[in-house]
C-alpha cells in the first residue's frame, strides 16, 4: 500500500536533506540547441520532434538533480502549449521522475465546478473511466497544485480523490508574481485580507487530510517567496499545510527570505526554483554543460537554504 | 484579414438568431454505446479508441447543433482527463467545428504568471515556436475563459496576444456554482462584493479591445446564469463586456433568469447549456437519437430565450 504523498515528501526530504524542489518549464526556446539537433534528426522538423526535445531535455534535468532533491514540478502549460505531443512528453516525464524515485507536483492550477473538477481530479491524481468498466490511472502525479476562486465545491472532488488515492495539492493562496496584489491582497470588511480567508479555508479544508504518521496535511498551499513579509501570517493561518513557495531565483526571491515559510521543526515549506536551474546552462560557456551548471546550481541552492535554516535555528538534521 | 472575433459573434448571433452557446462537455461515460463500439471495432479497447469516441460524437453533435448556434465551447477537461489521446481528439473537434463554420470558445479556465500564462497564450489563441524560427497556431481557438486570481500580469500576455490574432476571451466574475460564493461574494473594506471589484477589473482591461465595428469588447466574462439577481448590477459594470453566461437547464437556470444579463439593444450575453443538450438522448427511447434530442434541445432552448427578450421587449431582430 502506498504511503500518503505528504509522508513520502518529508521522508524524502529528510534522505536528501534538501528542501528544494526544482520547476521543471521546459520553454522550447531555451532547450539546449545538441537536444533540439536529435530530435530533429530522428524525426524531421515537426511537432513529435519538438515533444522528443522537450522530453529528453527533462530526462537529462532529472538525472542531473536527482540526488539533490526529493520532489520536482511540472509547469503544465510549457507541454500543452505543443498539444497532444507536449502532453505525450508530459505523461512520459512523470513516469521517468518516477523512474528516478522522484515525487511530481504537476502545476496545473486547475479550478472548476464539481463535475468537471472531478474530470481533471480522476486524469491527474485518481483513475479514469476506461473501457468495459476498467479503471486506469493516468497521468499518476502525485500532487497538483488548485486555483480557489470557485470555491469550496471546486476543490472537494479533488480532495476526494486525494483520500483515495493518498495524493496531495497545494492551493493557491499567495502567488509570487506583483499582479498578485490585485485581488489576494485586497482587504475585506473584515478587516482581514483576502488570501489570508482563503489561508484559513485552506486549513479547514485540509484538516480531514491529516497523515497520522506526521502532523502535516495532504492538502498545502502556494506562497510566493517574494512576498516574506506574509510568511509569519501564512504559517500561523495553516500549521498543518505544507507551503509550495516559488519565486526562488529567477524571480528574486533569496535565501534568507524563505526561512519564514518554515516550521520550528524546520520543516513544513518546500522552496521552488525553475528557471535559475533547469537553464543555469545559458550562463556557462558550453551548452552541453546544462547538466553540470543544473546540478551546480540545485546543489547552491539546497546549500543556501540549508544554512539560512541552521542560522535561524530550524535545521530538521544534524 | 479575419475579423475580430466578438464581430464573428455579433454577426453569428444575428444569423442564426440564437443567443445559444452549445457547450461540449464529453464525458466518455455518457457517449452512446454505438458509437464507442465503432471506435472499439476499430483501434480495440485502448485510450486511442477512447480518444476516437470522444471526437466522433463531437463531430454528430456538432452536425446536429450547427444551424441552430454561432458558437460552441469545449471544456477541456474532458478531453484532458484521457491525457494525449483525449487533447488530439480536442485539436480535431476544434477543426471540425471550424469547418462547420461555427466559432470556438476553449474553456481552460487558466490563469498563471506572465511567462507561463504566455505559453497558455501562444498555444490556444496565438502561434507557437516552432523549428527554426517558424511560427505555427496551434489550438486555434477563437476564444478562452480566463480565471483572475492571479490579477492583471497573468491576464496580460492573453490581451497583447488576443490583439495580434484578433480573438477573445471571458474572465470568471462571478461563476455558476454554489460555492462561487465563497469567495466571489466576499465583501470588501470598500463595501462592494469581490467580484463586482473583479467586474470593474475586466471592463478596464478589455477597453483598450472594445471593436472598431460595434461596441463590444473582445475580453467578455462569465457570469453564472443561476445568479440572475447578480446580472443588473455585473451588466452595468461591464457595459461593453460580452456575458458568457452558464448553468442554463441542468444546472438549473431558464429562459427568464437570463434576460438581465442582455443589454437594451438584445445582445451581450451568450448563454450556454452542455450536458441538458449534448446528452438530451437519455431522455430518449433510443441512443442513437442523440443528433434529433440535441437538436430539439437546442432548437427549444432558441426559442425560449428569444420568446423571453421579446417580451422584455430585447430582441435584437425583426
Amino acid at each position: 500500500m502506498p504511503k500518503d504523498f505528504i509522508v513520502d515528501l518529508v521522508e524524502g526530504i529528510k534522505k536528501k536533506k534538501s528542501h528544494v524542489c526544482v520547476g521543471l518549464d521546459p520553454d522550447f526556446e531555451r532547450i539546449p540547441g545538441h537536444i533540439k539537433e536529435m530530435a530533429i534528426n530522428e524525426y524531421g522538423p515537426n511537432r513529435r520532434a519538438i515533444g522528443e526535445a522537450i522530453l529528453n531535455f527533462n530526462r537529462e534535468i532529472l538525472e542531473a538533480v536527482k540526488d539533490s532533491v526529493a520532489v520536482v514540478k511540472l509547469q503544465i502549460a510549457w507541454f500543452e502549449e505543443y498539444g497532444h505531443w507536449g502532453l505525450k512528453a508530459l505523461e512520459e516525464t512523470i513516469s521517468f521522475a518516477h523512474h528516478k524515485k522522484l515525487l511530481t507536483i504537476l502545476d496545473i492550477k486547475r479550478g472548476d465546478i464539481g463535475s468537471t473538477a472531478s474530470a481533471y481530479a480522476r486524469g491527474y491524481l485518481g483513475e479514469v473511466n476506461f473501457w468495459y468498466g476498467v479503471k486506469k490511472k493516468l497521468f499518476n502525479a502525485d500532487a497538483v497544485t488548485l486555483n480557489p476562486y470557485l470555491g469550496g465545491d471546486s476543490i472537494e472532488p479533488f480532495l476526494k480523490i486525494m483520500k483515495e488515492n493518498r495524493r496531495g495539492a497545494f492551493v493557491l493562496v499567495k502567488t509570487s508574481n506583483q499582479g498578485s496584489k490585485d485581488f489576494q491582497d485586497l482587504q475585506l470588511k473584515n478587516g482581514k485580507l483576502f488570501y489570508e480567508h482563503v489561508a484559513e479555508k485552506v486549513n479547514e479544508w485540509g484538516g480531514d487530510l491529516v497523515a497520522e504518521a506526521i502532523p502535516y496535511s495532504q492538502l498545502g498551499a502556494v506562497t510566493g517567496a517574494t512576498f516574506p513579509g506574509a510568511a509569519e501570517k501564512l504559517r500561523k493561518l495553516m500549521p498543518k499545510s505544507y507551503l509550495l513557495v516559488p519565486g526562488y531565483g529567477a524571480q528574486g526571491a533569496g535565501p534568507e527570505d524563505v526561512v519564514s515559510f518554515f516550521n520550528e521543526d524546520g520543516l513544513g515549506a518546500l522552496v521552488n526554483a525553475s528557471r535559475s536551474i533547469i537553464f543555469a546552462y545559458e550562463k556557462e560557456k558550453y551548452p552541453d554543460q546544462h547538466q553540470w551548471a543544473a546540478r551546480q546550481a540545485v546543489e547552491q541552492m539546497r546549500t543556501d537554504i540549508n544554512d539560512a535554516l541552521k542560522k535561524a535555528g530550524r535545521l530538521a538534521w544534524d
